[in-house]
Parts: C-alpha cells; structure tokens; sequence
C-alpha cells in the first residue's frame, strides 16, 4: 500500500464542478485551526452569515453555510419543512428534480410532479395548472439552475405562482449562487440551498441555506421532530445564533469555513452583479466559439444557463474518448452527459474562477484540436477566433 | 461590514477537539482541487480507504469517510441498520450517549438506556443485564471514548457480550481513533464511527466509517428505505465502490479529503501503536503534573482516557476566567466541562499532533501562571517539574 502524500496533477475544471478555486481561497485553506467555539471563529461566523446574505441578497436571520455538501443542504430543506403526510409539488427538468422527489418520500410525504423534458425550463403554466387542482399542498419545490441539462428556470415566476396559492417554496441554487441573478428577499424565496463549489470558485464540501420568517415559523410549529439530528434546524439555529446565546451542536468544519468565508470576500470585492454579468459575457464567447466550430446547445437560447453549456457531441465521435485526451492531454476536465443526456451531451462549466476569457480560448482550443485529431465533422479552426470576437 | 480576508490567531489547541493539526496537513489542504470522477481522485480515495482500514484495524470494504463531521457519521451509522420500531440498547455514561439516544427515537425506534455515572465507564455487568431480559435486542451502541468526561470504556468486552445476545454493535470512537487501541476486526465491531479532529490531527469535518459484512447484510436486508437519502449507504456504496463502478452520489469534499489522506499517511509513518503508546506516555507526564499542582482528575486512573483529561477546578475559581486568560493572554485552549459537569472539570486535550512535551510544559506552565496570579490554592511551580520527570 501507498504510503505517500497525495500531489494531485494540476487540471482546468471546466465540468459541472468542482470548478477552479481561487488561489486565495487554497491559502485561506491552509491558515491555522482553531477553536469551533473561539470568540475569533465566532466573529468569523457572524462576518460569513453577513456576507452570504449579500451573495443570497436577502436579511433572513436564518443564512448559513450546512456542515456538509449541497445533497446535505436539501435533505436540510426538505426534513426541517416537510412533515409525513404533507403534499408537496416538485418540479423536474432534470436529474435535481428526482432526488427533491427521493427527499420528499423518504419523509413520508408525497409528491406530486411536474414534469418537463429534460432541456427544457419548468413550465409555469403546468406549475399553476396542478396547484389550481391540488388545493392541499402547501411547498413547492424547484430547480433553479439545473446542472444536469444547463437550463435556468424562471425562480421568479415560479415563486410567485407558488405564493398565489399560499405555498413556500424550496429552491435548489447550487448552480446558480454568484454566477446568474439570484433575489431571494425580492422574489419571495422561502427556503433555498446551494453549493460552495460551483460560482464560488470554492471547494466543495459545505451547502449555504437560507430560510425566511415564513419557513421559520412552519418549522417552529412542526408537530413532529425533524428525522435528522444533525440537519435539524431548531439545534442548528442555537449553533449559529448570536455570540452569547450560541450551543454547541456538532463541531464546525473550521479551515471549510475560512475557505468560503474568502470566496464570499472575492464576490464582495469584484461586486455581485459584476459576477452575474461576467458569467453571462463569457457564456455568449463560449456559444460563439461552439457555434462556429459547429457544435449546437442543447437548451433553447432564452434559458440557457450561462455557467453550464450542454453542447451536443459531434457525430460518430466516441465522447469519451475525447473526455479522456482532454483530461489526460491537456489537464482539462469537462463533464459527461448525464442519466438522459449520457453520451448525447458534454457540459462545459464556466463557473466563478473558472470563468475566464483564458479558459475558453483554451477549451474550444483543446476541443478543436482533439476532434480534429479523430477525424470528427468539425468547422476546425474556427472556434477561437469567434469567442475572442464575441467578447470583445 | 467586514469584507477583508480572515487571518486567525495561532492558538495551541488542547480542549475536546478540534485538536492542534499538523502543518502537513494544512499544506495538503491547500494543494490544487480536482475533480471528484478524476482517475487521479478515484486512486487517492482507494489510498484512502485503505489507510482508514489500517487506521482502524479491519479489512471491512465499507472503510470510508462520510462527508461530514462526526455526528453526521453517528447518523449514518443509525439511520441505517435501525428501522421503526427496533428495539436497540444505549449505554450512556455522558453526553453522547444522549445524543445516540435522540438518533434512535428519530428513526422511531426504541431505546433501551443503561446508563453509568457521567465519569464512570460502561459498566459490562449493567449491559449483560438488561440483553438477558430484554431478547428483542438487536443493536447495542456505546461510546468508546467520552468526549464529555474523558472516560474510555471497554470496547472489546462489551463488544463481546453484545455479539453473546444476538446483537450487532454501533461504536463511537470519535475522540479513541488513531489514540486510544482500538481493534475493529479482532473484536467484532460491526458499526463504528469518528472524527478527523482529534487523534488524527485532522481539521474537522468528516467523519471516517466502518462496517462489517454482518452489518451490510442487515442494511441490504432493510424492509424500509433509509430515511436519509445523504447517508443511505445503499447509495454511498456505489460511490466508494471499486474504480470502474463507481457511481455520482454527491460531490465529494474534495481538499478535506487531501488533508485526511495526509493525516492518516502520518499515522502510517508513526506506526499505530506507536501513536497509541505516545498518547499515553504523554497522559502520564500531564497526570503527574496537574497532581503536582493539586489538581485531581474526575476519572479513577484505569478508566481514564490519555488523550481528554478532565480535571477538578480548584475551589473557588472563576473557571471560565481561567479559560479566557490563557486564550486571550497564552493562546492556549482547554475545554470547559460539559453538561453535568459544567463549571466543574476543565477539559484538557493531548489529542494527536497536539500531544508532545512542548505542548505539556506549555499548558502546566500556563495555567500553573494563571492560576497563581488569581491566588488559587494551588502548589505553585511544582507540575513543570513533575511532568518532565515522569516523561523522561
């Protein structure tokens, strides 16, 4: 057996995430330990709730990072507001869809869906159409970003159909979070998850979560206990309550922490709708550059997620086989297709740090080269030159 | 608000845990993140694994760390080899004992308590009792270590009795991994379940797993779903499977996992007994200081756990004032008791990296400091001494 340190190669993340991080989101890694309970880290912890709030734009008391990846950050959702028996909806459009559904079963509650094909945005229509006819559910769940298909649905929209039927509203926004608009106090959100390791250019591992009075106030009220002890919030709250008043519940993931805390710093400091709108200038680059290599979006252009890129795979290509050249070649990671969209898509990530005008050239770069190489029906040549344009 | 980087004081961490971690360990945290279906990744997880089996002395396949901190492994561990309506046996000699107690009636089981004195061990003789009368009992939990009072209870015997009735057992080494002996396999642990932040050195975060062929084929032999879809080892399985079959679970913590690999390659070096041996030694040099100054020890000598050492606060000290002065004054960190022993004990760490002289005749020299300038009937300037002696 190995007994060595781990050196892990250097690669571009351009997958579904983890994206590249920052490199002083490394450094903050690496800063000494200390104390869950040290009047620093708890300082630290009050600086964090501040600036999640700015990221998530919204007051709520109740904004903090989950000890734990983004399927903790649902299942903290899902089991604080749900209780067996309720009727829940849950939209799917892709693969997030069906583990909200997963959650929601396991609780003992049923869910009623609304489907619509992968690819394709949640129609608010349908939504409306099913809340009209069940007048007993009271939560709504959906994906806002979904990272299987790369589309972005109207949260909006479909927040405001949710409150005109007296329902909350879970929202999935792990894709979403710093890389495309994201109001949570203007659109009425209720309940909202993410992930450190996508638009954060963090690593991954904690899920941020917010809850507004409305979702406090159902939690309070719960007649049963929450399933899970370590994702119950009325513990959680008391964790991560004012300094004086704060218990212990379970010890924080100290350098995690520091390492989202300075993302957080990143997006402060470059602004929030400076990220949204650099995501969205270096999407239109990247399109350009598929486009006139020849490859087409699977996502109409009016929902397409600026961060996740489903292209279609060139035809008689073996797609992993390109993957694997990419990675092994040139150190560049993209993502395969997956469930439905296995070997019909790859998505290309343009997320936070990852986000950059070097990244692309270097991607439709490397593409280029390795279809090229396999003979694939490609426009070669051409990919470079039309992002540099889009962006200039 | 705040929006600078956040730069922690350097602390020396002996309380309860997070434990000093060694800056080998911050260095790996720091090193480039990859992808999590990386082949580069997969092989460090597999390194992985085997390092934790070493760690814990078993050849168990299902030898992983869960993605989050210790009392999301003792969920994992519940959630799956209980079901509603289960009758199972909690031994409680401290405050996770209580914990393992509110785990089981989530789940909608039974818990049936055994319970010993806070600063007892598990009393063998109690356990045999309650499983003769008591033949519907198939799961028997026990802590191993208590965190709260320093206390080490008898794995190995009450493992034992518990496989004599019938039962399985769910262990909590949190705080014995890596510094106490600890032997999965010869002893017949079939769950178990720890943390990163205490003899690993670790930073806190995950939570490192165990479990016996016995106690997969329970879990694959479960009438109903596991409750938690994040820690259904069901799924999780698929994700720690073996390289080719590996399926997305969730994303895993990527840079944490770095920095566990390196913390267990580290007790790899040292030699396990080597590390259970200098944890002890090192107890014993602490011992014969405290006793110099005075202080006495909450726990009789063979029940007392090297690596938390609970000691009585002199009479008629502020004990939280002492605590705030070696943090503020020494950058030092002790624990305060916990629960029924609040105000009464202070908790001092020797856990891991933490647990070497320099650190010993820091503490004794520190608190022996304090101590004295707020006039404690202590016997000043004896435990330096005293501490290197019984080290020498």
């Amino acid at each position: 057996m190995s007994v060595s340190s781990f050196n892990p190669p250097v690669r571009t993340l351009m997958g579904p995430g983890p994206s590249d991080v920052h490199p002083r989101i490394l450094s903050a890694l690496a800063r000494p330990t200390i104390g869950h309970l040290d009047p620093a880290f708890v300082q630290m912890m009050d600086e964090l709730k501040s600036l999640l709030q700015y990221a998530m734009q919204t007051k709520n008391e109740l904004t903090i990072p989950v000890s734990a990846p983004g399927s903790a950050g649902m299942e903290t959702c899902f089991v604080n507001l749900i209780e067996p028996g309720d009727k829940v909806v849950v939209c799917q459009n892709g693969v997030f869809g069906g583990r909200m559904k997963e959650n929601v079963e396991r609780i003992g509650a049923t869910a009623i869906m609304v489907e619509d094909d992968w690819g394709k945005a949640v129609d608010p229509d349908k939504l409306e159409s099913v809340l009209k006819k069940n007048k007993d559910v009271s939560i709504v769940a959906f994906v806002h970003a979904e990272t299987s298909t790369g589309v972005l649905s109207d949260a909006k929209t479909l927040t405001s159909i949710a409150k005109k039927y007296g329902c909350l509203t879970i929202v999935d926004a792990v894709t979403s979070l710093g890389g495309s608009e994201l109001k949570v106090d203007e659109w009425g959100i209720d309940a909202l998850y993410s992930g450190t390791q996508k638009c954060l250019s963090c690593t991954p591992g904690l899920s941020p979560v917010t809850f507004s009075e409305r979702a406090i106030n159902r939690i309070k009220e719960r007649k049963t206990k929450v399933q899970s002890w370590f994702l119950d919030l009325n513990l959680v709250m008391g964790y991560w309550g004012e300094g004086a008043k704060r218990s212990y519940h379970h010890t924080a993931p100290v350098n995690a922490l520091y390492g989202l805390h300075e993302a957080l710093v990143l997006l402060k400091e470059e602004g929030l709708e400076n990220a949204w709108n650099r995501h969205q200038l270096h999407h239109l680059a990247l399109r350009d550059g598929f486009e006139a290599m020849g490859l087409n979006f699977l996502v109409k252009p009016e929902h397409r997620l600026p961060q996740l890129n489903a292209v279609g795979i060139p035809e008689g290509v073996d797609e992993a086989e390109v993957r694997k050249r990419l990675l092994l070649d040139y150190n560049l990671e993209i993502g395969a297709g997956l469930g439905a969209l296995a070997g019909k898509v790859w998505r290309v990530g343009l997320m936070g740090h990852a986000c950059n005008m070097k990244n692309i050239i270097f991607c439709l770069g490397a593409i280029d080269s390795v279809l090229t190489s396999m003979q694939a029906p490609i426009n070669s040549g051409a990919a470079v030159s039309a992002a540099k344009l889009a962006a200039s």
